[in-house]
């Protein structure tokens, strides 16, 4: 294994490792490693012991105990040739890969150099003795090494560098102690699937260059429209980049079905439209009312009760009176899951509202879709299966790789009328084969990436029954943290009760605010103890935790629960975490 | 290295190989092979040998010459055990990986084992003795094979399975005798970046998660600004999820600059626009206008010269005629390497126009952008930077894997005025860092994938001037058939002259039709000509490349080459297959 010779190292030997904390299972657990192939266990053993920074096999520098252990290899030399190939990557360039005639070794011990890169990351990733991020200033970081694009290409070395560099000030999304977004977590097994993604290197617009992707798409639409509840999952959908894209097809679609003249004839020929979504409700509806044409000021916002609930008067009252001034409400989008709540509306209510006025009903799942999956939680969705669609991203509580989002359409051929252009050069109608499986005109994308892969294989791995364990877990993790803060000395709760979601929102008072009257003082200075907390948890790197401030609430912590791997020891570290850094406010 | 047990391996011996043909080159690689580490020496020997089924350190069906040819192990167990690690994946299943405790060693086991899948996967893609695609009618392929999903879960040696069949039915998208779309290839660089990208799973909208990669998107779109010539490589940009997004984000911030109070009040508050491209231009502009809300009918489509730029004077004409109207134009997308012909509208032209009439300039580049790179070609877009935005995709001609488009506007701050929406769970402004890093307000979506730093590694590799060479050698492969086609036996062009992009369109005349008149019949039987041929290229698996009618001509071949992996003997490979395939028709 050829070792890019700056000795740059994203993993070194300052952060520690649980391995020094006790040798002995270290060196038993070495032993193990070495029989693996490709070089992993030398540098899993280096790892263990502290010190990545040159594989043991290079006879520089070796782990205690690294060699003298490995039973596997009985061959006489030491160190032995027989786990590597020879490769100077100093002296070669991408030129010398394939498709270069004879570039097929180099082309495969400089993939599984990256692969040895990234399966090591990948073990940092869920070790709590390490950073979840090494944090620097963007001024420091565009310092810190050279990013810049050249006319000269650069050595195969300085390409390992490359990717050892980016790794080092990468956020470890998969951390047991990585908080911050909705989308948190590795999974191996989507992991996997994102690598063949791209290895297949494909794209979704027709069976014909993506057969079995295209299938795929197909049969996991059907199965989520399933859960969703649509009898025989019946329906229609698409993989879109991502929840914001799904919310504004919903947008789009619903337009349509009321007014199929806009397609060609614009907003111009049609009257002014009404979309409702409650104050809680994602930024999306109203991104999207301004990129359709419609207006962010068509977008009415629904108050919501204490917990973050649209209230369903509010919404039918809302509806009279935009009726009243003549516009025409064409669109409810209820939230399954709000982005910072986690609350639910009331879906029943609201669909009852949508069926008397004959208005399309979106549910945004985007965050709350999840619950679909576990048999204790999904009564919080009751009533999506009147919603005439729905958006659900897998990427967000059940943990696939970014990014996965669905938007799911229960009429059939809708998606389809309203988007296609019949671009003849790519849907040809006089193919072959079965031609409802090229699908790609119905997106609103030409080309779109294959999203679907990974969720497919996780849910083969996990079985709908693995996803509801795991999406159990963090539900009682959440609950957890909310039992043990409620009454704690030094917490408030943003709102009562226990969490809907895996949401916790709260604040943590310092000291030196305990006991003051919630006056403007108070106010002023509480607003600003969430941000330097976060700030100071990047700068150690030990965890991060989302906050914001929320209509007249200042700024909170928002705590979120998506990763399988967090456990109640990580949440009882973010709160020690929590009050070590903010005792001093 | 544990073998599924199943008997299924993707790359089966009756494909044949390379090394069938001379054993003797094959012994002497599969020498070198033996070097590697990973098992993968092993798997390449088999592969060589046209017998993959069973890894040779299995002992089982081992390659002829393989044991004794093996130079680099001298220990003194026959098959020896220091390659490999026992992982029984019949009991495993997803929980057993990370994070489970101990979960470390099946873990790079198993990930490991996607990899050696994954490589053999690009070894085979290159080599010319296999199928670009085996093909399956979709009814037969959902019955090849139970793609279901279920409640329970399935054994991490089912997992590998299902990676090796979905494989097994891909279509190899970097075989240099794929020629269908315009993102053909696989790029080494590009795929472990794509890997690695997977692995780092994160988001761009914020510093904060994605601080390598905002910094890295920073650094390229302003390379990519310099390319097209703005000034120190000044302005705006994003990637977005591919050339129609990116052409309707032109779309969107060209209405705004004009009309900033669309935003708010939607289409209902402004006048009627009008949008202008040419008949040859892509069907992304007709579907965003329809998305946005203005309208299908209000893109006026000019007309093309016969090699499929537009006419200035018909632009001018249409303009004058909408402005009497009273209709409002407001953007003219230009293409630069049209989907069909490949054609270059005239941008000086234009530009002139877009400027007298105040109209903002876009240039749809997604296909020709990449000429950019070329010195010798890039005299084709002149006139780019006039544009107020272009559409570039570096996964078209650069060979980058997809998805990578940009968005480039020569306005700085322009994106971020018409797209945010300030949520302030994700863009807080009392963070510690510079915030003009969190780019994800500008964006229409709110969570977007990592698509830069593929594009960005591959950059560092090539240089410009390594991205130059491969886009030179795809034209001159394009010039190349060409030349061989213009006047041989069997061939009209579809339109005359040297092409100027690596488009080059074309009837096949079967000998039955050869000599017959222009007429009605003639057309008839030619229109079918290029479907059957096509069918049957991917019945054999041999090739594909594309055919379409364009107007009131009768379906023809598009080549197109962007794959660096394409030599002449692939040209002439094409030639004799259509040839084989057409002659009796």
């Amino acid at each position: 294994m050829a070792s890019p010779g700056s000795g740059f190292w994203p993993f070194g030997a300052e952060e520690g490792s649980a391995a020094s904390e006790s040798p002995g299972t270290a060196r038993a657990w070495c032993q193990v490693a070495q029989k693996f192939t490709g070089g992993i266990g030398n540098k899993l053993c280096a790892l263990l012991y502290g010190d990545a920074e040159k594989p043991v096999e290079t006879g520089a520098r070796a782990a205690p105990g690294a060699t003298e252990t490995r039973p596997a290899c009985t061959c006489d030399k030491k160190p032995c040739g027989c786990q590597k190939a020879e490769v100077n990557y100093a002296f070669l360039h991408s030129t010398d890969l394939l498709p270069a005639c004879d570039g097929e070794i180099t082309t495969m011990s400089f993939l599984q150099d990256v692969v040895d890169i990234l399966l090591q990351y990948v073990v940092k990733s869920f070790d709590r003795s390490t950073k979840v991020i090494d944090f620097h200033y963007p001024n420091e970081l565009l310092q810190e090494y050279n990013w810049e694009l050249a006319d000269q290409p650069q050595t195969l070395e300085e390409i390992l560098l490359n990717c050892r560099t980016t790794l080092k000030y990468a956020i470890k999304t998969g951390h047991p102690r990585y908080f911050n977004q909705l989308s948190t977590g590795l999974d191996m097994v989507g992991l996997a699937a994102d690598w063949l993604t791209s290895t297949a290197n494909t794209n979704m617009f027709t069976y014909e260059i993506a057969p079995v992707f295209v299938l795929l798409e197909y049969v996991t639409l059907r199965k989520m429209r399933e859960m969703v509840g649509w009898p025989g999952g019946c329906g229609d959908g698409i993989f879109s980049p991502g929840g914001a894209i799904s919310n504004m097809y919903a947008m789009l679609i619903a337009r349509f079905k009321m007014f199929p003249e806009v397609k060609e004839k614009g907003m111009a020929a049609i009257p002014r439209l009404v979309a409702f979504t409650s104050e809680h409700s994602h930024f999306s509806v109203k991104k999207g009312a301004a990129a359709l044409g419609i207006g962010t000021d068509s977008v009415i916002l629904i108050r919501c009760d204490e917990r973050g609930k649209m209230i369903p008067s509010d919404l039918e009252r809302r509806i009279l009176e935009a009726k009243q001034k003549g516009f025409v409400p064409f669109l409810v989008s209820a939230t399954a899951g709000t982005t910072v709540y986690g609350a639910f509306d009331p879906l029943i209510a609201i669909a009852d509202i949508c069926k008397k006025y004959k208005i399309w009903m979106h549910v945004d799942g985007a965050w709350g879709g999840g619950l679909l999956m576990s048999r204790k939680h999904k009564w919080k969705l009751n009533g999506v299966e009147r919603a005439n669609s729905v958006t659900w991203n897998p990427h967000k509580m059940m943990g696939v790789p970014l990014q996965c989002s669905a938007l799911l359409v229960r009429e059939e051929g809708l998606m389809q009328s309203c988007n296609q252009m019949h671009a003849s050069y790519l849907f040809q109608q006089d193919k072959h084969y079965d031609l409802s499986y090229d699908t790609g005109d119905k997106a609103l994308q030409c080309g779109r990436h294959v999203d679907v892969f990974k969720l497919w294989l996780m849910w083969r791995a996990k079985g709908t029954t693995g996803f509801e364990a795991q999406i159990d877990k963090c539900l009682e993790l959440a609950e957890y943290l909310y039992n043990k803060i409620k009454n704690r000395e030094g917490y408030e709760m943003v709102f009562d009760g226990k969490p809907q979601h895996t949401n916790v929102c709260f604040w943590y008072i310092p000291p030196s605010l305990r006991g003051m009257e919630d006056n403007e003082e108070k106010m002023s200075r509480l607003m600003k103890v969430a941000p330097v907390i976060k700030a100071r948890m990047m700068e150690y790197g030990t965890t991060m935790v989302s906050y914001q401030p929320l209509g007249d609430k200042v700024n909170f912590f928002r705590m979120v629960i998506s990763n399988p791997a967090a456990t109640h020891q990580d949440i009882d570290f973010l709160i020690d975490e929590i009050e070590r850094l903010g005792q001093d406010l």
